[in-house]
Order: structure tokens, then sequence, then C-alpha cells
């Protein structure tokens, strides 16, 4: 009886990521406004089967929200706390910034939850603090940056700005035209060379 | 009676035009689920003398992007064929489409029409060719400015699309924050750098 528990358990189990998975594919392609219905026919499930595994579809987006800030990519502590140069925790910072978006799934969920006014109060609380936090680690690392001379100078606030822009357009050319982003995504240090200082050329050396 | 006449119209016109700037408002804020009562409370008239002035919603959008698309901002042909070096038509190119955001109004608008599955088909198309038309008037410009070494090497198109997600980056963030967008707006020169060769450093022309 253990051995038949534990074998239902993990097909349950199995069933529910199969619905998440469905899930994600769903929203990142209609939006939020996707039905349990339409989850369902993604999953090839039936409607009653989805709601055995799933209570609502908030408790699915919930679920999926909590996924994507667990996620490595979401995580700023190993770039800002590795050891490096600011520059080059920078750049390792900025690289997984724009690399993660070639996944777009969750940050087009994300961006769903924040846009949304179906979107539960609290999930768009979680998502906007994780922005900040994202902002502030970043700005923080431009500032050092630009100390060491690693960084251009300028308006910090405007150089996070510009690489939040960046990584804003990259999802929204992914969900609206899915096949030439995965085509032509560009290159992550074509990104950093928003943030790189001008070298000295030989002509000004000389002058 | 033609004096009248012509006073008449000129008021004509002044309604019109001020029911048009109030639907551009309201379109940037609401997107174009916006109503046609939206549009006539924002611009203080009443819903009938609303649809005095324009038949439909539909026509006022219609009229809202062949402005856009005549605008000087959303013009190529200057910075194509103006004199100078591919390098120098390129920063003018890119600085007036990045300048050219500060006042999203109208490219919030080109968005919604992209974006609604329930804008007008041709409207969209129309956007839809604006759109590339620009990307390869871009792509050109990037192609002979790496020919003559003004621009960083690479992948083309992969500089098309940073340059675009860029822009649509910055109308995101117009859209969802636009009091932090008008304090932190980057300077064009920001995302120029996306372009910028890298100079040769001293050391390296030593070597």
């Amino acid at each position: 009886m253990p051995r038949t528990e534990e074998v239902k358990q993990r097909l349950r189990d199995e069933q529910r990521a199969k619905i998440l998975e469905a899930a994600k594919r769903v929203f990142a392609r209609k939006g939020l406004t996707a039905t349990m219905d339409d989850i369902a026919a993604e999953a090839v499930v039936s409607h009653g089967l989805a709601y055995h595994y799933w209570a609502s579809k908030e408790a699915i987006v919930s679920e999926l929200v909590t996924q994507a800030l667990r996620s490595p990519a979401a995580d700023l502590h190993p770039p800002l706390h590795t050891p490096g140069t600011p520059g080059e925790r920078l750049k390792s910072l900025v690289r997984g910034f724009v690399e993660s978006r070639r996944h777009p799934e969750f940050y087009l969920l994300l961006d769903q939850v924040l846009r949304s006014p179906d979107a539960p109060e609290e999930l768009r609380t979680l998502v906007r603090q994780r922005s900040k936090q994202m902002q502030e680690g970043l700005r923080h690392l431009i500032v050092e940056g630009q100390a060491t001379g690693e960084v251009a100078a300028g308006d910090p606030d405007q150089l996070v700005r510009a690489i939040f822009a960046c990584g804003d357009g990259l999802l929204r050319w992914a969900h609206h035209d899915p096949d030439d982003f995965q085509e032509h995504f560009p290159d992550a240090d074509i990104f950093l060379r928003i943030l790189a200082p001008e070298r000295t050329s030989i002509k000004e050396e000389m002058e």
C-alpha cells in the first residue's frame, strides 16, 4: 500500500507540473486573461482534471511567480557578492540579465502580473520589490565601477534605466515576434557597451 | 455669409483638433480599449458633440496613426540622405529615434495599433511597414558604418534589434511609470555606445 501511495503521489506531482508548464506557455502567449480552459487545452487534459490539480488560475499564477522569483536568474546575490572588481561583477550581472531573456517565459509572466489589473496585489508588490532590488543592485555596482573607471561616467540613474529599457524591449520583442527574437537575439556584450567607458585614443593621448 | 462660413469652419476645425488631442492622451493612458465616452470626457465635450465631429473611435485612431506616420520624427529621409559619413548619419538617426521617445504619445498609439486585435488590419499593415522601413534604413547605415570603421563589428541584424529593443523598452517605461520616465530619461548618446567601435587603446597599439 505505501508503495502504491508513492506511485500515486509521483503521478500527481507530474500532472501538476505538466499543467504548470502548459500555463506558463499560455500566459506568455495570451497574457493573464488566459482561462483555465486555455490551460487545460494546452496541457491536453480535461477542464475537470485541471481543476482537480489546481484550485484556480490564481493559484497557478501565484506558484509560477514564486518559482520565477526563486529562479537562479532572478538571484542577484552571486554577482553582488562574488570576488572581482566592480566592473567584473557588473559585467556578470548584466550578462546574466540579458541572457536570461533568451528564455523569456518567466519574465513575460512577471510582466503580466505587473501590468494586469486583475493580478493579486500581493504578487504585484513582490514583483515590484524584486525589480527595485535589481535596479538598486545594478546602480550600486555602476557607482562603484565609475569610481574605479571601469564604467562610463554620467548619471547612474540614466544608465540603470537604459539597461532596464533594453531588458524590457527584449521581452516585448520576444512576446510579439518570437521567431525573429530567437533568430537575432543580440549578444549580451552589445548591451554591455552601454556601460563601457570611452577608451583613451592614441590621438587624444598625443595631444 | 462667406465670412460666417469661414468662422464656422475654423471653429469646427478647432473642435475636431481638440478632440483628437484628447484622444491621443486617452489612448496613451488607457490603450485602444478607451471609448468615445472616455475621449469626450477628456476633451470636456458631450458624447454627442464628440460624435458630431468624429464618426467613430476608429476614424480617430486612423487619423492619429496617419498623423504619426507623417510626423517629422517618423521621417527617415533626412538622416539617410543628408551629407556626412555613414557614422554621422547613423548618429543623427539614432539620436532622433531615442529623442523622439521623450514625447511618447504617438509611439504608444502606434504600438497599441500593432498589439490590439481590434485595430483595423490596414492600419496595422501601415505601422508594420513603417517599422520595417526604419529597421532597413538603420541596417543600411550600420553596414556602411562598419565598412568605414565607424560602427562596431558584428552581426548588423543583432545591432538593429538591440537599438529597437531600447526604443521599445523606453516606450514601455513611459507607459507604466511616466514620472520616473520624464525624470531619468537617458541621454541618447548612452544608447549610441551600442554601435560604437572599440577604440584602439594605447596598450594594444604598442603590442
